[in-house]
């Protein structure tokens, strides 16, 4: 192992107020260690302080080495995303968010560069993931314990692996966890060329079930329609063509959709409600447009309509770290085998600000923003 | 029997438009019948034949004798109820409403005054509410088959049992279907001072459950609280006094609420939300302040609230007369001991449009109003 380092006093006394939330294994009490301690590379990470706009707040920072404990992996990292809920706990409106200081991040993947004395299963050179999700990603070496890393094979787009636990998940688990859908069943979603919206139609394509998307109207719509076509979408509607007095005029031989998925908000969200037929049900999973949900008594009592919500962290964090791993593997041979693609932009870690500023939507609608270390 | 009558041709002439709907016994083919055919006396009734404004489209006019075929029961009504529903059907914006013309009323009960040839179970003098119900209560005489009739104890005050179907069944209902509540939880609901909000602040009382009411604010909210608390409420707020930042803060020892009942809409349904406890659930069955219900993205995703709507004609219909007459008679034994009352006028069937007034809101608040045979 190539990463046991000294670490000085002052090296530790510079970071103090990191080592509590970072290096949870450096303590000031053990700041004298021996020198044959296994320590990690220092890493390069992108770190904030105080909560804020992310532009402002974050910045670049190398922290110094960290112990590798006995159960620890070293995670030398490839690639992270940077997902809504990524920005979210930045700005402190998330939540659930790690304690600051912090390093920004929660999904991604590496490749094990060095594993603590009593780590089993895993070598230098594996690919893993981070698994459950954990805070702290968005950095170039992270150390946590073995229990945290899923192996991943190697045949799998680096891009695809870092981004299967958060979007693709969330499409899966809402698809399973609202309804009995059976083949010949439709769903109904906005937000449709989001990344969510993306695996919907695909997985649901896979099951033989229909989906109505709407998409925001924009330049370029036309396009994004073609798009979400080839996926596997039965039916895709900009808002505006859904100004109509009955938009189930509409779905032809669609049947009319049991259960219907709102990342949006506002009337994107009515429109997912105008579409559901008698009993159907509702999950919000985020709230792009910032509008609340808005909904007539009408549709409560004489449409008897559910509204939920899904939140994966939750689900993730309810101790089914094994299910949910037997589901990543499951997309990720989807992804394997071409049957699961969506759009990303991948970024190297040196214009990390610039891909951020994709991500917080200065330069219009964008593929999905991946760091690449 | 004193009730045959012969029926002339011209009598059923005059009334043509009525009989495939108000009497769907008499029929063209069987005009001319023999002298002996059992026949209820002529029936007084609110009759409408358009949907409009119901103070303007409604005339009580007399409607003629209808045969007693051999499995029915003639009942003279003696008490029935003007519920919103009533008023929504008559406008038209009810979605399953009676064909036109129509008899108003849903709800009611009356005295077996005539019974069929193969009726048994039920004598004349016997008591008999309409269950389930069924449209055409507001009138003198009702004719219908035995099936629809369900005898209760003469001690009940007919009052009550005209309005124990509607109002108290759906709160009973409510309380059961959507959550299994334990003594020692809570119930925050708004319109606590309609018959359903009394009904659940009681029933809740009974079984250890904690109320929180929200009543409009307007004069005469103060006394309007200490009677919502004589009848078991825990704490009673105005829509104003919530008005705070942190309304759980006002909670003291009554715990968070887990399920939520909303008949208003608008800011009060916002209210309900807002003292729900996480995961909790709202359930909408009723639109009094006819505004949507508002919900954050936040409350599905991070408060995981469900929001869902109830209808008791939907229950009612799905076949569980059994089960209903069942809880109808739970309700009127609660009544008869004293434990389970509630506010109402009675009003003479001579003055139904001083009481439709009242119904409407053309004189502010008013009680349940009951119309009086």
């Amino acid at each position: 192992m190539a990463c046991a380092r000294f670490i000085t006093l002052k090296a530790i006394h510079d970071t103090s107020t990191l080592t509590h939330v970072l290096r949870p294994r450096i303590r000031s009490s053990v700041i004298i260690r021996a020198f044959s301690a296994l320590m990690s590379p220092p890493s390069k990470a992108v770190f904030y302080e105080n909560h804020g706009p992310p532009d402002s707040v974050t910045k670049i920072i190398e922290l110094p080495p960290v112990e590798i404990k006995a159960n620890d992996v070293c995670v030398k990292m490839l690639a992270s995303p940077i997902n809504p809920s990524d920005i979210n706990r930045i700005e402190g409106v998330y939540p659930v968010r790690p304690p600051l200081p912090a390093v920004g991040g929660y999904e991604g993947v590496g490749e094990v560069h060095s594993i603590g004395s009593a780590v089993q299963g895993l070598s230098p050179g594996d690919l893993v993931m981070a698994s459950p999700p954990s805070p702290g990603t968005w950095q170039t070496h992270v150390v946590k314990d073995k229990s945290f890393w899923h192996k991943f094979d190697r045949g799998t787009p680096v891009e695809y692996a870092a981004t299967v636990t958060i979007n693709p998940l969330t499409a899966l688990r809402m698809m399973e966890d609202y309804m009995d859908l059976k083949s010949g069943d439709a769903i109904v979603q906005n937000g449709a060329t989001s990344m969510v919206g993306q695996c919907v139609i695909q997985l649901a394509k896979l099951r033989g079930i229909h989906t109505i998307n709407i998409i925001r109207d924009r330049s370029g719509s036309d396009e994004a329609k073609e798009k979400l076509k080839k996926l596997g979408a039965d039916q895709v509607y900009t808002e505006s063509q859904l100004d109509v007095k009955n938009v189930k005029s509409l779905l032809g031989n669609v049947p009319e959709p049991a259960l219907g998925f709102n990342c949006v908000g506002g009337n994107a969200a009515s429109l997912v409600l105008k579409f559901l037929r008698q009993g159907g049900t509702m999950v919000t999973y985020g709230g792009m447009a910032k509008k609340p949900v808005t909904v007539s008594t009408s549709s409560f009592i004489f449409k008897e309509l559910s509204l939920k919500g899904f939140w994966l962290q939750k689900w993730l964090s309810s101790g089914k770290t094994e299910a949910c791993r037997e589901m990543l593997d499951y997309l990720l041979d989807l992804i394997r085998e071409g049957k699961l693609k969506y759009d990303m932009e991948l970024t190297p870690f040196s214009e990390f600000h610039t891909a951020l500023d994709k991500a917080l939507g200065k330069h219009g609608s964008q593929p999905k923003q991946v760091i690449k270390f």
